[in-house]
């Protein structure tokens, strides 16, 4: 009898805590950006932490937008001092985002929790990038502005009194029987007392990241040298060493805009010191002109655990995590007197003798040597949140001090979140796989985030070649050659397309350029998904697989992503070429496309193969497509450089397009300190193709091109 | 000057956090046993959902013991609502357990999330059994008996203040420098507001986890049928085809125990119904009787969700959480009125026709179609907790269906948890890697739990056969043939060696339920890892590896473990062979140690070189191990049968052993039911062996054997 009275009350109180589930109430923060808030937040979010501006004018510009969602469908809960949410999800959805995964682009149907680690070959929500975001095929955005490991089920849950309930079939006689039902909400579990929740409309999926990323402070703007060559010295290395690879690079005429400083560049590392061994650097000051006057800037490796060698030990202790990194101290960084102490040695030694940036190693993990989620901070912050945060915490600090010299920096960053797309900063890891870089670029695109699929060492001449190829169309063209001391002509063989396709990197330069640009006033990111792209309609498939009592036992539907292709900017497709491939599938969004390289027609909305050689990585252009180009320069743009250019325009649509340009160093392009050439491709009335360019922007600045030529790359069919 | 104020106010409450750090009070629960509590823990925790009792003679049989550890640095401290642990970790301590891993044995150096899931190829803490008890090389063991999803810091964390800090290496100059430096702590976070933590006394590793099992009740003793050979069938088989497999085995000799029905023996299945198809099987209860008299059980596939088909349905929708499973309810088993539906439908349908035993599939995950962490149940409980026990609850709840019928059941389940050694389940999964299903079967040994290493399917001949050699001298000699029909038989140029080997099982046969009644009486499991065994020296190796920027960047130790060798019961030691193998090391305990099927002498605390031939399976017996065996029998005996007994007696030394028995079916065995045989073999004043066998403890049981030989193995050396 009391068991039964137990279980009536247990009924009630559990029937109660169902009950608790409300409609989120959204407040409207920015033209087609909402807030809702759940709880009791914590003190550290991601957005906080990260410290962006809303970009308001470009965000009006936008315009204002319906809410996207059913608002009654959008609900909450707090059990147990965790937030449950719900967010409703039509039949036909795709989703992306959902941090910096390596295997798959869409998400619906997989379980994430987001939890900041290095990529351990699973898209299991462990990420460089674990952000809580996710775009909608059907154009908004949600995000989870909450430093904490929260799991996502992106369309795998089906509730007993779901609206939309999936068919039930039999496993036993109906072979249209699933392992995973069809499922009508994403829902999240995110474990603090309360968050805040924000949407971002769109009329597609791209304008939806556009807000996102607005509303975040828009994309970064490297300097100029920033989209340059960069290569990554063994760990040891001298200066003597150094200049000596600056001047072999110059030799070889292969491009270099900066060269990295791997861990040896200080007294002590692993942990840290941050100071300059002068048995290898004697004179780090003067070396640092040195190089700089050939061109040639300078990162240092680092990650932020301080050595007990460090003269910062004991002032740094009570500043500090409970728990060590490799035996380093962890310090607190959102205690201010933890950051002015790492300002004060960061700035000295390196900020002020002309060190351009850095590369911040560690801050996402791996698990076995990051500070447990134990361990404990001085400000109260927790383990859980530090972790999310930590790289973002080290990229905002630094690039602070790179704002207070004026002075624009690029670097890498192994953990990046929610917030920080503003940051100078590209990720990057010790994962190789190259098919899986390029789906991490695709990726990168919908969160905010830059990635950069770095080369390091390959077995064979093919294999160097393909990722060098892939390496000059992403965010940062690098070779990082810390262990093994590998350089671009390694491989005699594959020398010279090499150098081509590096060059040719250069030459892109003004669009490249142009396209960033676009990631700051815009918010469209540079690298692009296919997904984003408007026209793109390649539908996500599923195909049922065979049954195998081994190795597929659930007969797991095989499923089908577009993440071997993407588009740089407006008008460039890309489609890498892995070792092995003579032959490729590269799906064309709606449209006339060209071939870049020849300006031939290859098709308009549907799948081709391409056989570029050995030599080429395929690029097509859409029509009226216009890339405005260099000579193939070893060093990026000096600020008193002109340079001739070359315009090159695609197809048969008459077209205009911007380039964009500035002072290429410093900040004065947020206050509007910049220029645009507006470039204009028709033809005459007898039909013969004519270019305009005006420049709409002066400002000021210096024309940095002289000698402008137009190129129209046309069509075999127009009788080129 | 605000933001001074702020910094020093969070250095002091971060301050005042880290000094509520405090020592846990143990009480004395068992003799070797004692108890904590830390702040106020959940209702539902592990060792009362599994229900067991402590075998109190038994434990007071080990005997009383001082606590293992020092008291003073097993600390506790709650923050944010979640319980931070810490444990001291000598510096030559090797730790076991941590959850039913795949890969490696020894956790020391590991990050483990003790979370309920299908084994995914990494040792991370997902599992089908996450329990969080690990034992000691120094002979202790901890449990946390929390049904949360725990993380285990198993000696990977540093702390700032550490007693005993690792040294510091730099990286740049030092090839000592270890990405892992020594830890000298276990930490452990408990995401709940309160938990009880256990610890368990032992002179050595062995002893701790006796201690451990026998307070959870002790280990299973299966019916004696069920340590013969089991069948599955394809999943639509009727019940003529099921009895014309039991035909086939007959006519080729093979033994067969019972078998296993899949899905298809249900109206529908996926989600289920739990009621048979009266078109493949029309009379089921004639059919059980029909099968029963040939010698064969019946075993029934289920997973417990619930079709909306069955006549349940609508009775169990308010006793169901939230979330569906393939469409089906999950009942909430917390509930006794969701028990007693399901007990009626289970016990009418199946238990009481005469069905054995179940496979209960499906209660471990995967995330992707299990109820997701926002479920919510009608108790109260939630879904992280429910996730954790699901499996535990479900053999509970059948075992005590069958225990009210009197008779013993063993079946198969896909998840378990601590406190559940008792029950008569053997756990499987769907991963199929041989190697791995061997080293699962050492880490069982630490948990309590029993793990089966099923056949299904194999490439070859030679992999079958030695997938099959293994599954022989495992908890349960399954082969699975539920997806494509296999038989024992299906590689003709084996058919030989399997049978003798599964023949080998059978006449084994007293010295196995002899094994697992060891583990019933006194808590020593009957498989073994190497590391439990008394003698056995074999130092875990830790190898310096080298450099590789992409494949090894941080220059991780490769570690050796022992994990392809295993004991069963005291005195067989098993060295399974694997495909693509002529030879392998055997690593040989402190003692003399014979080979098992010649007796021969093979070496002594030493690694040897096993080449047995395709046929065989290398088996070592220690000197004066004695294995009794009946002939090569196809069922294991009835209660009613009398069979010959061979005892063999291995090496030099005189040596006594029990063999046990009891009535085979019944639960009288817990209530001493059982008679021990005692049997001696020594040398007489002649130097000749002479065996004796003495009943010690009848009980009124019937003597299963009779012509009673010896047969004494005497090594080559002593001129057999």
């Amino acid at each position: 009898m009391k068991m039964r009275w137990f279980f009536l009350i247990c009924m009630f109180s559990g029937l109660l805590a169902q009950a608790q589930s409300v409609p989120l109430q959204w407040e409207p923060v920015a033209p087609g950006v909402w807030k809702a808030t759940v709880g009791q937040p914590d003190k550290v979010d991601l957005l906080t932490t990260a410290g962006g501006s809303p970009r308001k004018e470009a965000l009006q510009k936008l315009g204002e937008a319906p809410f996207p969602l059913p608002q009654a469908e959008c609900s909450a809960e707090i059990k147990e001092g965790k937030v449950y949410l719900r967010f409703p999800l039509q039949e036909e959805e795709q989703l992306f985002g959902l941090g910096l995964q390596f295997k798959t682009v869409n998400r619906r149907g997989q379980i994430l929790n987001l939890h900041m680690d290095h990529y351990q070959g699973r898209d299991d929500g462990r990420s460089h990038a674990p952000v809580p975001f996710y775009v909608s095929s059907s154009g908004y955005g949600v995000l989870i502005n909450s430093a904490r490991y929260i799991t996502v089920y992106a369309g795998t849950a089906v509730r007993v009194n779901s609206q939309h309930p999936p068919r039930v079939y039999d496993r036993n006689t109906e072979p249209d029987w699933s392992a995973q039902p069809y499922s009508d909400a994403v829902e999240m579990l995110v474990p603090a007392a309360g968050t805040e929740i924000y949407v971002f409309a769109g009329k597609n999926s791209m304008e939806a990241v556009q807000r996102y990323n607005l509303f975040n402070g828009g994309g970064v703007l490297p300097p100029k040298w920033g989209l340059g060559f960069t290569h990554r010295m063994p760990t040891l290395s001298t200066a003597a060493q150094v200049k000596a690879e600056a001047t072999a690079f110059n030799e070889h005429g292969f491009p270099l805009d900066f060269i990295g400083l791997e861990p040896g560049w200080q007294t002590k590392a692993y942990p840290c010191t941050f100071e300059w061994d002068k048995s290898r650097f004697p004179d780090p000051a003067a070396f640092v002109k040195e190089m700089q006057a050939k061109g040639i800037r300078l990162n240092l490796w680092l990650n932020p655990y301080l050595s007990p060698a460090s003269s910062l030990y004991s002032a740094a202790k009570p500043l500090s995590g409970s728990h060590t990194v490799w035996n380093g101290l962890v310090p607190d960084l959102t205690l201010p007197a933890a950051q002015q102490l790492y300002k004060n040695i960061f700035k000295t030694q390196h900020v002020d003798i002309g060190v351009s940036g850095y590369k911040i190693d560690e801050v996402d993990g791996v698990d076995s040597w990051l500070w447990p989620d134990v361990a404990t901070f001085p400000s109260g912050t927790t383990a859980e949140q530090m972790r999310q945060v930590y790289g973002v915490m080290m990229q905002r600090l630094t690039t602070g001090w790179f704002r207070e010299k004026g002075v624009r920096t690029y670097g890498l960053v192994r953990a990046s979140n929610a917030g920080a797309s503003s940051f100078p900063y590209v990720i990057y890891n010790d994962y190789y796989n190259h098919r899986d870089f390029i789906t991490a670029l695709c990726n990168s695109s919908f969160i905010g985030v830059l990635w950069t699929p770095e080369v390091r060492a390959s077995k064979t001449a093919e294999e160097w070649l393909r990722r060098m190829q892939s390496a000059c169309f992403s965010p940062m063209a690098m070779l990082n050659a810390w262990a093994d001391g590998t350089k671009p002509w390694s491989f005699p063989e594959v020398e010279k397309q090499v150098k081509d396709v590096a060059l040719l990197r250069m030459q892109l330069f003004p669009y490249l350029y142009t396209v960033f640009s676009q990631y700051y006033l815009e918010g469209k990111p540079p690298v692009r998904a296919m997904n984003l792209v408007e026209g793109f309609s390649f539908q996500h498939q599923s195909q049922k697989a065979a049954l195998d009592g081994t190795e597929n036992p659930y007969r797991m539907a095989l499923r089908e992503d577009v993440k071997d292709q993407f588009m740089l900017g407006d008008d460039l497709l890309v489609a890498p070429m892995f070792t092995g491939q003579t032959t490729r599938k590269v799906i064309l969004p709606q449209g006339k496309w060209y071939d870049f390289y020849t300006g031939e027609y290859v098709g308009n909305g549907n799948i081709i193969e391409a056989t570029p050689g050995l030599d080429k990585i395929p690029l097509y252009v859409r029509d009226g497509g216009i890339i405005p180009m260099i000579p193939p320069v070893t060093h990026t743009p000096a600020p008193d450089e002109q340079l001739p250019l070359e315009i090159r325009h695609y197809g048969e649509a008459e077209s205009t397009a911007v380039l964009y340009d500035d002072d290429g160093q410093s900040y004065d392009y947020q206050q509007g300190k910049y220029m645009q050439y507006r470039l204009s491709a028709k033809k005459d009335k007898h039909a013969k193709w004519q270019g305009q360019v005006v420049i709409e922007n002066k400002q000021g600045l210096k024309v940095a091109y002289k000698n402008i030529k137009w190129r129209f790359m046309l069509p075999e069919s127009s009788g080129r």
